[in-house]
């Protein structure tokens, strides 16, 4: 049985891309997925995070606003110096806009539909179909069209029309009870991880869909809930309940059953330190100038030291206040002991990898985050386009579309 | 201009594809992925993630393993009651398992990679070009090959070369230092944020490859960092940063500049309310019972409110305080303000959304998470295979490739 390809088995010339060079909008270089056409009826951030993945990689995203309003985060903050909306610019760079009343012209979406390869948007369920733009009705039209929506509960379901936020999801799957520090509350993890986590999973599931198309000769509704996405996010912790009903609790930022495992106080500050074996212990108690810890028997053995994980703090951290977090720093790489400092957010953005890898670019000349998806052969560009003006790209693509 | 499709404009038929039915392995319904052949050379959690959901939307993952060892988390807790690891059942159901031991037959990868779609890896930087399995060599071999690795720091920059965990990842990106309460510690996520958000990038940047490989004709080599993963989760606190040099500290559960915004606390434990505008604080404060308050100057417009927010909580926990989260709730459902109890992990495992969504299934008689892709016309079932002995399907995939 010979391996199945999931598209053609002839290579296609690089093409001239609808979604570059055309009629609106800069020239960018051909990204992996140059020639895509991505309708982008989302808002604010799970659907908007989506879609700028892919238009950093190429695709042509027509995002379609309200002509009245725009997206709500153009006013969301922090706000760049000249006023522009940082959170809008983050994550609508490179696309177009295009003003459209959908409640007044849906037939405009529509025939946009029947142009693109993609359709995400994340209204709630059902007001897609009370428009006439539901994924049955697109896709009667254009059976080839990936459809997705991304929504807090998912469109089925008993919550489906249930309000979410990202701090809502947080709550009831249960990621905020395990967040926190034994004796204190719950409390929200630094990172939108339900938004975020949908919206990466929104981009892989359409891309996903897409290479479908190319196996199976048809488009699909693509359905992603930030509930489902931060409960798959739970891991360990879900596993360990479905293993023995074990409720598992918070652990602030030490490891359930690896000791030590976490942040201890230096100095000066905090650094985390990840010592997974016993023979890392050894080198570990070296590093520190007490390879003699590494002998006593309750801190010998792994388990011994998870049990004794609070004698074990206070002894590493007595030791670790001699001398600062970037001295103990040096000395525990030197011994291949995994460590980091906890860095602040300006710490972090200035590290040496994070230029290196450039994940701090600029777009419209906004200094944002870069773009995790590294591919071989394809840009990366340190410059890319701002995100659009309301309607900045309407004319041209009205004129285009026949709209 | 006419769009370019990814792929080839003629539907393909349903392939009897590789990846299910064939030598080995239980007979699947055909997924989206159906005919991918994936070999899987990844270990633990990022990678493995990855493919774990390839495989769940019917992609051929051949998980290549140590003859004598295995992953290394098959000894990993939490443990089913007959000894199974959930944490290996998790995150390779649905796979094949292939022995090879890569340092004395590295030319049996390389010859299931010159018959594959795809390649995934989890070795630190460097490993695979000294086994001459790195990206180069296979690509040179396989030219429509998508290589893709994934890695704490990437394959390049200063870092690369670390060794990384998931709490070292989440204290050198910052996340660590914006998650927790104000005064206390910085407290890690308690999901895997690192490991995973990493796991999901590298499943859509493969599938973003192989859209890529249909429209420029090559694979490429796909380079996801856990760093650069949770860096682009950071967001708001990033673009703070990027703003104007703030640096954004921890905020508990609650949000920096809406409010009310996060947990409370009720009679018997902590409902999180979202309230985001004036309007809906008038709708908040009638349900409470006190309407007066959305008339109180310091809280009557969400500037005054995030100012007086020490205060503000105080008024509502104290009215919080006359009855259960699950009578707030129902009240606040009702008034269709945005809300959620603090689940722990059982309640959410249990809740209603989860078995709709199924969010729970089987796998191999074990009950673990649920897969997060749904896509309509594709199968998503309630009962998944399991994950494979060490060498299950050695003999058969030894013979098929003639190894």
């Amino acid at each position: 049985m010979t391996a199945v390809r999931p598209e053609a088995a002839e290579p296609a010339p690089i093409p001239s891309p609808s979604g570059s060079g055309s009629a609106s909008g800069p020239a960018q270089e051909a990204g992996p997925l140059a020639g895509l056409l991505v309708i982008d009826l989302t808002r604010v951030l799970a659907g908007p995070f989506a879609t700028m993945i892919m238009a950093d990689l190429g695709a042509r995203v027509i995002k379609v606003e309200h002509p009245a309003t725009g997206d709500d985060s153009r006013r969301y903050g922090p706000f760049a110096p000249d006023g522009r909306s940082m959170y809008f610019a983050r994550v609508n760079r490179g696309k177009q806009s295009l003003a459209v009343d959908l409640k007044k012209n849906p037939e405009q979406v529509a025939a946009l539909a029947d142009r693109a390869d993609v359709l995400v948007e994340n209204f709630r369920p059902g007001v897609m179909d009370r428009l006439g733009l539901g994924p049955a009705a697109l896709r009667a039209r254009n059976p080839r069209l990936v459809y997705a929506s991304v929504s807090g509960y998912g469109a089925t379901g008993p919550r489906a029309n249930e309000p979410a936020y990202d701090a809502v999801i947080q709550a009831r799957s249960g990621l905020m009870s395990v967040t926190g520090e034994p004796d204190g509350p719950p409390v929200k993890s630094g990172a939108s991880v339900s938004d975020l986590s949908a919206g990466v999973y929104t981009f892989g599931a359409v891309m996903a869909a897409l290479v479908g198309r190319g196996i199976h000769g048809r488009g699909t509704h693509v359905d992603i809930a930030m509930f489902d996405a931060t409960v798959s996010f739970l891991e360990g912790n879900a596993l360990a309940w479905l293993a023995d009903r074990t409720v598992p609790h918070r652990i602030g930022s030490h490891h359930p059953n690896i000791a030590p495992f976490g942040a201890f106080s230096a100095a000066d500050g905090q650094i985390v330190v990840c010592v997974g074996n016993d023979s890392l212990f050894q080198a570990f108690a070296a590093a520190l100038g007490a390879p003699e810890l590494a002998r006593r028997p309750e801190f010998a053995e792994n388990g011994a030291r998870s049990a004794n994980r609070v004698l074990l703090t206070a002894v590493i951290e007595e030791l670790l206040a001699a001398d600062t977090c970037a001295g103990w720093l040096a000395r525990l790489e030197a011994a291949k002991v995994p460590c980091a400092p906890v860095n602040d957010i300006g710490q972090a953005m200035t590290d040496a990898q994070t230029e290196a890898r450039r994940m701090r670019i600029t777009a419209g000349g906004l200094e944002l985050p870069g773009q995790v998806v590294k591919m071989a052969g394809y840009p990366d560009p340190q410059v890319r386009p701002a995100a659009p003006e309301l309607d900045e790209h309407g004319d041209a693509i009205r004129a285009e579309f026949g709209l």
